[in-house]
């Protein structure tokens, strides 16, 4: 049966970035990938268009989809909405929690031709290879109660951290597996001295250890993984941790690479249906320059060729392209060094596209 | 009226770089303060002692000290307490609490000989001084309700991230008269574009900013801040932000100038009372064998003396004494590098007495 892939452009450099990806997607389908290809709104673009971050039809779509690219969503058009439901990030959290896609993939790579553009010296950047596992669908970014409200005459803003058992197992196992097709090592990030929400997370990921005993288990506390991430960050292989350490670690990991721009990332659910993303944002500062860098979206069709379409060869194929390129020496500026060549977005495009 | 200061050894190498530090304080008497000292139990040797994390009696001295002097809480022999409210942790919690020390100032400084030592390349850190105002006494680790509990089958740990608009406010005026004093840039840290909490703290900063009219407020998500920390972390004067995000972000700071054996802290309340403390942990696994870095805690009675004491001459002059030992290539273990001579926690502290 014909899978269905969704294309969901976004905001700010999202639809540069989507197009240049979306013409390796045909070449792929080209090269016998059987996929039916569809578009549709989201974050900003879809509140301009239909008063909603995310409309109904895109949430249709989007279950349809057996695989959805997304470019980025956001941008300060949208940060002065007094209704955070209307904001564009709102959108993207409504995906994530409506097909369920607990699992985010955030590989922290270095790639050679660029550990010179990472702040940290070359040496303790070369060769790094993170996976940081994220839960995406719980703790604090959807607990209840939430809100700000009026309490003993001054107004008081609330959220809830809150996670249960099985969803703490339920990405302790996605990690643990990732483990073991890798390095074998798993650190559990967490905040055990201090919030219980953590202590149950320390609980279940000790429990679960025992069935997975080829992989070393670990724990750290969120503020020192911060600081090893600076210090030593090779110590790592996978990371497990919730939505909002997650969110902050993963693109402190991912800055330190020097190869933010080259990050994909992936969100699954339970039967492999996965959004893919590049690591880095809608970045409206240069939206609609053509020059922003299409290498992480590219990079996130690898992925979702891999975890969801089951084409790990074509998957490959893509991943060596861009090796290629780089090799050659071509950069757009984000990338941009001494003896390169600079590039716009669609000409990177077009190179990854012969050597593809 | 003489005023009190009570010293809080604690775990790991608390007792050795609190030694060296009373060493100092001794000195500033000798030179005319008008303090008397005392000792107190608190953490992990409370709890041996007493069965408690924070005894009834340190608490009373405490309360009666203008300022406390921490070396620092916790070790892997007391991680496995299964009640959280023994844990050394709780200790340090509670004197925080209790004395509604709620304004953390968290300096992240590269020592100019000490700028090697950063894990950043040295353009990146030369010279970097930042502010880090952390709000203590609130947030996610005092927030109501919280705890581990069975709901539909299931244990489920939830914590509470809450601010009123009170205390969003004073840690807020906190962090505008910092940056007055310095920079004149403030950056606010939060996640607004997520949590509520964090909507109502980006509102109040907002409502501050015309009373410091020569601040220039800005805001910033916590993920991009720690990206920005890692890759250009010259951009910061001042930061404000939470309890939570600020311990995540204050470490990673500390860590990346190369210079967390040297940097101190301060928690505050409204009428100056103080904790100060080395902003690194107990360091279990070297405690005991004398080459801890007393630095930080000496820093640390240089900013009770500005801070609580109001004897800013003899904070400068302590200041000085250990910017002039490290002159002189003198370095425990943890900041030695080539060509410096290595000595021991009490050498280091005999140096800085020498230099006082
Ligand atoms: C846009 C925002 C809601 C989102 C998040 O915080 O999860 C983003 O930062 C991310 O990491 O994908
Ligand atoms: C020991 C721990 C409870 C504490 C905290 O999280 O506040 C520490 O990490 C700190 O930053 O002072």
């Amino acid at each position: 049966m014909t899978q269905k892939v969704l294309i969901l452009p976004g905001d700010g450099i999202g639809p540069e970035i989507t197009a240049q990806a979306s013409r390796i997607l045909a070449a792929c389908q080209a090269n016998g990938l059987d996929v039916e290809v569809e578009e549709g709104l989201l974050g900003g673009a879809a509140y301009d268009a239909h008063g909603e971050p995310l409309p109904a039809e895109t949430l249709e779509k989007a279950q349809a989809a057996r695989a959805i690219l997304l470019g980025a969503v956001g941008g300060p058009k949208w940060d002065k909405l007094e209704d955070l439901a209307k904001r564009p990030e709102k959108g993207l959290l409504g995906v994530r929690k409506q097909l369920g896609l607990f699992g985010n993939l955030r590989p922290a790579i270095t790639y050679p031709q660029l550990a010179a553009a990472s702040s940290l010296k070359p040496e303790l950047v070369a060769g790094l290879d993170i996976m940081i596992v994220r839960e995406l669908t719980g703790g604090i970014y959807f607990g209840q109660p939430r809100g700000i409200e009026e309490r003993n005459g001054e107004r008081v803003g609330f959220n809830t951290y809150v996670y249960s058992e099985s969803e703490i197992e339920r990405i302790g196992r996605v990690a643990f597996e990732m483990a073991q097709k890798r390095g074998k090592r798993l650190c559990s990030v967490d905040k055990a001295n201090v919030l219980e929400a953590t202590i149950l997370w320390r609980e279940v990921m000790e429990r679960l250890a025992p069935e997975y005993p080829d992989v070393e288990l670990s724990h750290m506390y969120v503020d020192n993984a911060a600081m090893q991430l600076v210090r030593a960050p090779k110590q790592f292989d996978v990371v497990v941790t919730g939505n909002m350490f997650g969110d902050i670690l993963s693109d402190a990991a991912a800055m330190l690479t020097g190869s933010i721009g080259m990050l994909p990332s992936a969100s699954l659910n339970e039967s492999g249906q996965g959004m893919y993303e590049p690591c880095h944002g809608s970045a409206p500062d240069i939206a609609g320059q053509g020059i922003a860098n299409p290498l992480a979206t590219i990079l996130s069709v690898a992925m979702m060729l891999r975890y969801s379409l089951d084409a790990p060869e074509l998957a490959e194929r893509i991943e060596r392209a861009v090796g290629k390129v780089l090799d050659e020496g071509l950069r757009t500026a984000d990338i941009a060094a001494e003896s390169t060549r600079t590039v716009s977005t669609a000409e990177m495009g077009d190179a990854v596209l012969a050597a593809f």
